[in-house]
């Protein structure tokens, strides 16, 4: 089953990256619906937020204390949303887990 | 300083729960902006994302492993989506940390 963010993670597609680190790597949505808009997305292959066990508790709190930084990195200095689509119901469309960092709205609302 | 979901938590303010246990609550939203919209607030007062520390990674972990089961509850059985506004750039009203849970739509975008 090819995965198009296992073949990010391991180079054989390309993406601009933001990020880097052993869990993760973040880079940006060819597709922006925001000024800023970011895909962190766990090197591990999992389905979605709904395949999270206990083996990734290291790994969601790695993401958590990533975002602020991160978000201040890419100059969103006065905020930042974050979304996680799960299932096609919730729009997900890559079946693996990412994390949506957006920002620089013009007319934030929620 | 007056917390409308302090308030709530609390019992001071009105709403309508579907979730409440030690750690966290869980209401409709009163401005909701799909058909089902349900915010997942903290008990403590957190402002924000950017505001956790290490002392609240039983809350994240908490949060994160409650919300496939309350989607389910809410009959969101093909999907939702979750949503952390942080700062008033992210779109962010109230400065007391609170996870939106959405679903039901019927043309999920991103």
């Amino acid at each position: 089953m090819s995965c198009v963010f296992c073949d990010i993670v391991a180079g054989r597609a390309p993406a601009r990256f933001v990020h880097q680190d052993e869990q993760v790597v973040a880079f940006h949505d060819i597709h922006p619906k925001a000024p800023v808009h970011v895909l962190v997305v766990p090197r591990v292959h999992v389905a979605s937020l709904d395949h999270l066990g206990p083996e990734h508790e290291a790994l969601v709190l790695h993401i958590i204390r990533l975002l602020p930084g991160l978000a201040r990195r890419l100059g969103l200095a006065e905020g930042y949303r974050t979304v996680v689509n799960t299932g096609r119901g919730g729009g997900q469309i890559v079946d693996h887990l990412h994390l949506h960092l957006l920002g620089g709205f013009r007319h934030p609302g929620r």
